[in-house]
């Protein structure tokens, strides 16, 4: 079984749709990987691309995709909302099939060696791929943005991993690494009180005490009536979707409030539904395959999870 | 209404029972200061000593027992199984009935000062009273004993908060500090199945990016046949037994285990309790008082969260 990665390289035009044609033309124009999605973001004048593939093609084609950069994009005429260091600002290695986050970091350090010294452009390795635990955090090193990178870089502390000691001209720098699928999902509360539902957010989000890669919040949603607690899951293994959905109705429980759906915001992996389907079957004695094919998926998270808007569009593995 | 706190010091002497009952009299013969239990251990060769009271009685009460202490023990000539530095080695202070923890805080600095000036013993300020980030944990200040004490204490960065800088020849040196009241909590679950039951402690212990503030391992009791999710429980507040309850049957259900009761080891305050029924009364739309008799909160207790062994002599409020 392939290798699958995905990358999440984000670049620093956003209003221009010309030039983003011409960068994107580079991915779409290569049928070794899978262009998942591109949005173009005209305030933070920012791009953000998501691709499947095997890693090594994956390398090449952003390889390919810097190049582009390189040529279109100029960071000194650059001004938008989003904090950024580079004409492409950063990307993630994330594990989707049949490979592991140490592999990750593996591919992350080769394609940010390849990118310093082919570009002469400073890479900073951040997340799983750091060797310094300052250099986890993005913003940590994206810190004075692309402005303040000419002075922060000819500081040892912030030695590049690899590159050069000084800023890219126009490039600015890169920041490169490894990091777990981060799944946006968000729980209806047939409520209007925006007080409970974030009574409903602490209960489970890590900086409240809750479940430790649980981020979350209470959002009023205007058009639908009712509120949602609405969240990133960042270890969706540690922090499995069905044991936030069932704490989240436990806890709604005591105001007699309903849960009658949920929604994921772009994509997942089975990976992350098939560890909560298989509690399900396990609670109805349901015999579990970890290979069911995907209209299962669908059908069972509609029913256990109480997805609504969701097809198999929403599950990664289906691009694959 | 009384500012109450609970303080358990631990004593180095656990074996000579006629030396304990001499050191406990000043306790037994305090009229001003509850005792609620101590508990003498032959191998640890250690004396835990639970006491509640109003926060000056507790303070004079404490400099009898450091008095006594002082004239009783000899470290020099100590031995046992549990790590300690000094004839008394810790006092925290607890904030149990209409007291915060910064006054906690409060009185153990003067506790600290108290017992530094008049006995001439090194006193360290630990956990929430800590004035350093490696004087939080008490074993970071420990580390070394006794025995290590009369070096580490010399070095400026292990200059005691009170006292002087030199460990006291036969007392050695003391830990006063404030912290919240850990709630010990077990959970049986109807299985012999120890791998089963340590997933369960993995889906809700901090430590596995579970609950924050629960640590929690799987054990089996012979005596009973069965497994438990054992638990501490460190803040209460954030994590309310109840949702550690439902979280664990939650869990249990995958695999059709009965969550038939559990337990609270030691004393629990009133308070984590009503937390918990005040969850129950609003599922079943009852009509919750927080001065609800101690006889209905023993009761909700056996009915909703299925207390086995528990009575109103488990509650620390009882003895107020």
């Amino acid at each position: 079984m392939d290798k699958i990665v995905e990358c999440v390289p984000n670049f620093s035009e956003g209003r221009d749709q010309e030039k983003i044609e011409r960068i994107m033309s580079v991915i779409k124009n290569n049928n070794e990987i899978k262009l998942i999605n591109y949005e173009a973001d005209a305030d933070y004048n920012r791009t953000v691309v998501t691709l499947i593939g095997r890693p090594q093609k994956m390398i090449q084609a952003l390889m390919d995709l810097t190049k582009v950069c390189l040529k279109e994009i100029d960071l000194t005429k650059h001004s938008g909302e989003h904090a950024r260091m580079g004409a492409i600002d950063v990307i993630p290695f994330i594990p989707i099939s049949n490979i592991k986050m140490s592999e990750c970091v593996e591919y992350s350090q080769i394609l940010a060696e390849k990118i310093g010294n082919t570009f002469d452009i400073p890479v900073f390795l951040y997340a799983e791929a750091a060797k310094t635990e300052d250099r986890v955090k993005l913003p940590n090193i994206r810190k004075g943005e692309f402005e303040g990178m000419e002075e922060k870089i000819k500081d040892p502390h912030w030695k590049p991993d690899f590159g050069p000691s000084r800023r890219h001209p126009s490039f600015g720098a890169l920041a490169v690494g490894a990091r777990d699928f981060l799944v946006a999902y968000n729980i209806d509360i047939q409520t209007d009180d925006e007080k409970r539902t974030n009574q409903f957010a602490r209960a489970i989000r890590g900086s409240s005490g809750g479940f430790q890669f649980v981020q979350a919040g209470p959002v009023y949603l205007e058009n639908r009536g009712h509120t949602q607690v609405t969240m990133n899951i960042l270890n969706y293994k540690k922090n499995p979707i069905y044991r936030i959905f069932e704490t989240v109705k436990m806890e709604a429980r005591r105001y007699g409030f309903d849960v009658p759906s949920a929604e994921i915001v772009g994509l997942v992996p089975k990976d992350a539904l098939l560890r909560s389907l298989r509690y399900y079957y396990g609670i109805e004695n349901k015999e579990y395959n970890k290979d069911m094919p995907i209209d299962e998926v669908v059908e069972g998270c509609r029913k256990y999870l109480k997805f609504r808007d969701f097809d198999e569009t929403k599950i990664i593995d289906y691009f694959l």
